[in-house]
């Protein structure tokens, strides 16, 4: 049967309302029913349209199999919420169900104690704790060791044979071929098993040219590897020994590459990625650090419009323009930040150029500031105060303003790429913090030495 | 041989240097000599570091399907640039090597003239024209027609014989099967046909669960699909007949997701997907419109403190703290908007039920606006006015102003999605100016009122 529009049951209304009735009779054997047809996918979608407690009863009526398939498919909160509900056989039997690497995603979100029970009881142990040692943003903590390996001296037919025995959910689309030192020599794609004669030693047939990365690498680089080279998988292999170790397929790349790219946009912002049934108090705490830090530049203006501004009657019309003037600073800098961003987690920023990219982007902004200057000017002029030397400080401030804010826009985030900090997290907060004092001292400074020169 | 760092010429300058002087020289053989062993997608990046001539002339001495490769990784900008310098046989050369669906993209990037000069004498040509109808951001426009369809009434031996009868290049990994009128009725992944017996009719090993997309659906949409589902590719199907048209691979709704992901930052910030090596004025163009219309709601606010605010020394003083009102507007509905852009485009907002998303944001803005506002009274009173009255404008306002920056954040893109406007678009400019003016008036209309009711 297929499909042409995902079908997808959360939306509809009735569907979820009879699940809904059915959990109130406690109809278990009729729940489960319903629930046996829908993709695991679909039905981790659908727990999200029910509360905790009533996540817990449709996940315990589901099949150890398609149980363990949905845990997979859920974020990583309802997953933890649900995790806290089940009883411990019914979490361990779930367990038995998931590949090593899925296992291990599941028990690394586990409190250390839950954990450690867990995993007394599974057969897959102590490849689970090996993979539990690897970071969860790092290649070793995105691959899993469901594949398949070839000696180097083995046949087509004994690779078939081979493949044929390793589970449905193996990934089967390349074997991979190593040497007597676990070290990957090549690869075998599944057409040449199927395109080869059977006595063929793979090591004739193999695809020698094949792309690895170290266990270490950070995911957002094992992306753009996979990315780059149109992969459906890449072997992960050991910093030392260079053995393989796992291989990581496109499905999880894709995962991670679009969780990578919301992360870096919620982080600009100061916000966690949170879904949107994350408890309303976590959500807060993870917003309100760069909030409270950004309202210390804002006092700072403050202090600086205090300072250097509303002494005279002319200089309190300058104020009018204040707002107008850090709005646009900030605006110029959250797009050559958000353009250093992106361009920097898609491998596309080359650090070896800085230069030449302050160059392009002041370019831009000189391009971009005088339209925006002299429309600012003749504003001032026209509405707010037939005053040449006004109209004259508003453009020429608006222009140096957003000049200075291409500045910090481009060359902040290039400075935390360079030394290894985030560049999504720090962009925000610093960005904008320099921007608001820059561009009011930039404002307010050479708008009252315009004024003097002008009365 | 096994790369476990991507290898990146471009990133070595003693290896551009060498092509730099080559160039120089003029040792064409010498050129090619070096680029053959690299990855098309290594010479696409490497092509970055030379001038447009200087790319016309590297480009030119590959073989045609290297050429061919190169041209496909490269991004829209460059790859204009350089088919306008390249001569039309070696255009026309290098098309005729492409997969249909790649031609197609390039030749929808070209002039009307070009288009249909360069369709002119291609083989492919029907097959071309009709991937041309598509546009760019659907599944027909990202799918290719290079694959394998099986009757339903072959058996796996005829099954084998059809895939290793198709190029190297074509997807493989499934194979699909079609009834009379066309229409997808199972998908055969390759492992079966090298599990199964050769005399099996495909019909009886086919998985019938399989899914698939509309031609008119948006990549985004698509992406979401094989996400959700975890596939290596997914068949596109024309609207009325159902027929299968071609099929979308995960790499190609990789570049997609990505690019997605990047439009959407892009536009929210009002900057256009811009490659660094984009010419500054066409970039320039791609950002001023924002920065204009954003400048209109920033006079208003001049406007605004003109009607409501320095009339006497009281209300003057609270204009030092109007910047930091409208900057943590601005910075709530930020975060509220891009929680809400991102969560549209992963398919994790539901639109019915908008009332609950809001009273979310507005619990989570309640929280984060109850510190700001204290900490801004406490040192409004501290440092700025020991004036009870001051401290209480101040750290109310700043609640209000927050509480409604959450509340445009949150619907303007629920408002957008609604009506079919890309949320990402509009939500920038449109959420910043109604912030500006809203806060602006909250501010320093509750101060008056207020400020008259300490005094």
């Amino acid at each position: 049967m297929s499909d042409t529009i995902p079908p997808n049951p959360t939306f509809d209304g009735e569907y979820v309302a009879s699940l809904h009735r059915l959990l109130a009779e406690g109809r278990r054997d009729k729940l489960a029913q319903r629930l046996a047809d829908l993709h695991p996918s679909d039905i981790a979608d659908l727990l999200d349209e029910f509360r905790p407690e009533e996540q817990a009863v449709l996940w315990s009526v589901l099949e150890p199999a398609a149980a363990a398939d949905v845990l997979m498919e859920l974020d990583a909160e309802t997953r933890e919420d649900l995790m806290d509900s089940v009883r411990p056989e019914q979490l361990r039997a779930t367990l038995a169900e998931l590949e090593p690497d899925e296992a291990a995603d599941v028990i690394g979100e586990l409190e250390p104690k839950e954990a450690a029970e867990a995993l007394a009881g599974l057969e897959d142990r102590q490849e689970i704790e090996e993979l539990l040692e690897y970071p969860p943003h790092t290649a070793g903590g995105l691959m899993t060791t469901d594949f398949v390996l070839l000696p180097r001296t083995a046949t087509i037919r004994e690779a078939i044979e081979l493949a044929r025995r390793a589970s449905e959910t193996t990934y089967r689309h390349d074997l991979y071929v190593v040497d007597e030192a676990s070290r990957l020599i090549g690869r075998l794609p599944l057409d040449r098993l199927v395109f080869s004669k059977p006595d063929t030693p793979v090591g004739d047939v193999l695809e020698t040219d094949v792309h690895s990365v170290p266990v270490d690498m950070d995911r957002e680089q094992v992306a753009e590897v996979v990315r780059r080279y149109d992969l459906l998988a890449v072997p992960v292999v050991a910093l030392k020994s260079n053995a393989v170790k796992g291989i990581i397929t496109v499905d999880d790349v894709l995962d991670a590459a679009d969780e990578e790219a919301a992360e870096d946009m919620y982080r600009m912002v100061g916000a966690a990625r949170d879904p949107l049934h994350t408890p309303i108090w976590r959500r807060a705490i993870a917003r309100l650090p760069w909030l409270l830090i950004t309202l210390v530049p804002g006092f700072l203006v403050g202090q600086i419009i205090r300072w250097l501004g509303y002494q005279t009657p002319q200089e309190t019309v300058l104020l009018l323009f204040l707002p107008v003037m850090i709005e646009m600073a900030g605006n110029v800098s959250l797009q050559s930040s958000t353009v250093m961003v992106r361009g920097i987690a898609m491998g596309e920023v080359r650090l070896h150029r800085t230069g030449m990219m302050l160059a392009h982007e002041l370019g831009v902004a000189a391009l971009v500031g005088l339209p925006c200057g002299l429309v600012s000017g003749a504003v001032g002029y026209v509405f707010f105060d037939h005053h040449i030397g006004f109209a004259v400080v508003v453009a020429f401030s608006m222009l140096c303003g957003i000049l200075s804010a291409a500045t910090t826009g481009t060359l902040v985030p290039l400075a935390c790429c360079r030394v290894g900090v985030d560049p999504a997290l720090a962009s925000g907060p610093f960005v904008t913090s320099l921007n608001d004092i820059t561009g009011t001292l930039i404002y307010l400074g050479l708008g009252a030495r315009l004024l003097y020169f002008f009365d």
